[in-house]
């Protein structure tokens, strides 16, 4: 997988977990890497801006800085014991939405992020980058069936919330208990059938406003808050 | 300007103040327009998929459907009479960011957001397609200087705070009152100084996980959440 951007870049260093394949930086990036006192698991080759550009694409705000790097082992499905609060992502596609959830994942404490083999970005390039270093801190479980996945969270005791615009109760009084699965659905599509038919109840976030829905990265920071905050009680 | 996806130009067309130049759709979208049984302000020019991407990029998620239209009017902030909430942005520059930011101020039923004439992205193509139908419902003022701009609101009795990652107290318990603007910086970057020195108060969002900061537009959804609650009391 490719990691690049600074914050990206510096948390996967700095994470022993990472496995380096090679990190190619700029002279300003090979400095702030010295001056920033990370110990470095692999030596950095000098790259020009333009070398770089060539392997993340023009649109990529890469900072002067790339690692190739091998994909951090997430636990399976089965293994996770959730005591709090995990986030259950129902194909969504987009690498920026993704990226930015992982981010509030990890900003909001979030044991593990569930999401489905198919229909479902690479956890590397754009993802990775909007996720800041989020991937170094929240194991990200992939499953190929959620349906099962959600029924295997239901066998260990946790709590399943699905979150929706066309959800009749308020995610802010439906009743709640740790551990919780919060599990949200697609950009437009919403919560497929048969995931939200394995879910103990499907709430929306009240909104006072004339849209009555929002992205999907900033719904599920709600969520986050909302829920969180109410289990945490 | 350019609108496409369906969700931005029904309701752009729904929208009495916005003047067309034209609209091109499909088939397919010339039939669900009709069955919408939207009032057509301007008749749509029958074009196939490939005229419609060759107008919005091989990136956009068009829907099929495309119109160019004037931009609406908006304004101006000695015009503006706030009473519950208003929404600053100082120099958010993706477009993605500031849709997303756009319709969450329309759910969370903003008055009008305020942004710089420059550093911001135009409120066309994949910002109006980000911000879903916000556009036709939330007045979007720009301003040359900000830092006047956060004076003329403050002559206008509104009560002024700045969102960051480093301001020193929560958004949750630092003393707010309506009208209330909110105040928030750039990706990475955060306030300027300049318009932090006009803030009446710089808070930050709460965040019990690793990762001390979000995504602009998730952050600003979750204060435009907690400081719109709050004022409601």
């Amino acid at each position: 997988m490719i990691l690049y951007g600074w914050h990206s870049v510096k948390a996967a260093l700095e994470n022993p977990a990472r496995k380096f394949h090679r990190l190619l930086a700029t002279e300003n990036a090979v400095h702030r890497l010295a001056e920033s006192g990370v110990a470095l698991p692999v030596a950095p080759t000098l790259a020009d801006p333009e070398e770089i550009e060539a392997l993340v694409g023009p649109e990529a705000v890469h900072q002067g800085i790339v690692a190739e790097a091998d994909a951090l082992e997430a636990p399976a499905i089965e293994e996770l014991a959730p005591t709090r609060l995990v986030l259950v992502l129902d194909q969504i596609t987009d690498p920026h939405n993704v990226g930015a959830i992982l981010r509030s994942a990890a900003a909001f404490a979030v044991e593990a992020v569930i999401t489905t083999t198919r229909h479902s970005p690479e956890a590397s390039g754009v993802l990775a980058k909007a996720a800041s270093a989020a991937l170094e801190h929240v194991p990200l479980v992939t499953v190929p069936n959620l349906a099962r996945a959600l029924e295997t969270l239901k066998d260990k005791n946790v709590f399943v919330i699905g979150l929706d615009s066309s959800g009749d109760t308020d995610l802010a009084t439906v009743p709640l208990r740790a551990p919780l699965a919060l599990v949200v659905g697609a950009e437009g599509k919403g919560l497929r059938h048969l995931t939200r038919s394995h879910c103990d109840a499907v709430a929306r976030i009240a909104l006072p406003g004339r849209i009555k829905s929002l992205n999907v990265s900033n719904a599920t920071a709600l969520a986050l808050f909302v829920a969180g905050g109410r289990i945490d009680q």
